[in-house]
């Protein structure tokens, strides 16, 4: 069995797991989320780095099949293609190449961190490989915290996902990436603060595209209802609010076990 | 001169420096945020204790003559009144008094963080001392995120804090803590979504009152405009909004020396 460990800041990484699962069902997951300092979308390169390291050497001890940096705050720091030996992928390159084919007239906007946003991450990935697209990056950093107040389909929610996109509204951006994994969780929103027209990409789909590409494995069926993974969650804090969040992304029946690790 | 040393989980525990300063305007502050590993306010009681003792015990090298744990998450945790022999002080203490002489209907609300909230460390030390007040308290975690956003003033702002404090105008609290030292920044908005008759009390004056009292010094007169506070800050991570922060807190002539340290 092919073993996949996956690493966020906190909990919203699980969107990427979800979208993994549908391909890979029959995987195992081992999941942590470093709670104990999350959010990274506000902090430094040099600190997100620093916990980024520690998070993959403390993952080493379940000697993965492959490594995923499930957090783009993080995935900005995490430049290379492997760790220890197996593959590592991040949720920022997997987009790259899908914004290129998707965009009509040019104009991308990204949704993120301020961490990520401040990277300059994607218009340089973007731009290096098509220096005519022109990226809109904006940062919305209470889009977290609405998503763990569990504020869903909510009128606050609805205006200020409007506030924040009103750059991408204005330079009329007919693709925009999701480059939050928690941000899945408040599409509904973001889709109505935006045309119809506009295509959103999220990083675990396109992920879960690349990973599909690199095993070669043919698509599996979509999971039943009542399908439980294998999946272990490891967290460096456990609050209350934490199973909640977990339910709110992988859905009230999903029953999964939570570990607190110290790393 | 007098050396205090203040920590707080990050820049809002500089509310209760502007305080202290307005009293005691000729001690030297040295300033501890724990910005790498912040907010503290959604962390479980044992992750919080374990960042308390590794912040004091960090602060222990400049041989402080007082402690101030401005932060209220970590004032759930911070029971002792003593820190290698030094008077420790937490920003819930001084609070409980002034509540229980300024309430007339015995109608408490407080709004603090999750971890405060999930205390009930403000019900129990208030009820200890006087059982007939009822506390309403109430979990405002957007608040941060709001006001490091620099949302002050704001419609979406003010909307949050009318949702939020809906359980404290139901109740006809006439007092309310604000529980958080973050939430000065947003008074305006709390003050908007509650009864212009309610009296409301911030951590930093009834610390400066109380310490005013301990160490038996009669109130200097405010500071002039120009005055310059002998206030040196540590950061545990230094991100580009920190010092947007920390002119929004102490004005923007305020220039203070910022040093990134590790803990």
């Amino acid at each position: 069995m092919t073993k996949v460990c996956v690493f966020d800041s906190g909990i919203g990484g699980l969107t990427v797991v979800k979208s993994l699962l549908r391909t890979f069902p029959d995987w195992h997951y081992i999941y942590l989320g470093d709670t104990a300092r999350l959010p990274y979308g506000n902090k430094s390169p040099q600190t997100i780095r620093s916990y980024l390291e520690q998070c993959l050497g403390y993952l080493e001890q379940f000697d993965p099949d492959v490594y995923v940096v499930a957090c783009n705050s993080a995935s900005t720091q995490a430049h290379e293609k492997e760790w220890k030996g197996r593959p590592l992928f991040n949720v920022i390159d997997p987009v790259i190449d899908e914004v290129i084919q998707k965009t009509q007239n040019n104009k991308v906007g990204v949704i993120a961190t301020r961490a990520t946003v401040n990277s300059r991450i994607f218009s340089h990935k973007i731009n290096t490989k098509n220096p005519n697209i022109a990226v809109i990056e904006q940062a919305c950093p209470l889009f977290v915290p609405l998503a763990e107040e569990g504020w869903i389909d909510d009128p606050i929610t609805n205006l200020i996902a409007y506030r924040y996109l009103t750059p991408l509204r204005a330079e009329k951006c007919d693709t925009v990436v999701l480059g939050c994994t928690h941000y899945p969780i408040l599409v509904n929103s973001v889709k109505k603060a935006l045309s119809n027209q506009v295509c959103l990409i999220s990083s675990g789909e396109a992920l879960a595209q690349l990973m599909q590409n690199h095993f070669q494995v043919s698509k599996s069926p979509h999971c039943e209802n009542h399908f439980i993974p294998k999946l272990d969650v490891l967290v460096t804090d456990l609050s209350p609010n934490i199973s909640i969040m977990i339910q709110l992304i992988l859905g009230k029946e999903c029953n999964v076990p939570i570990k607190w690790v110290t790393l």
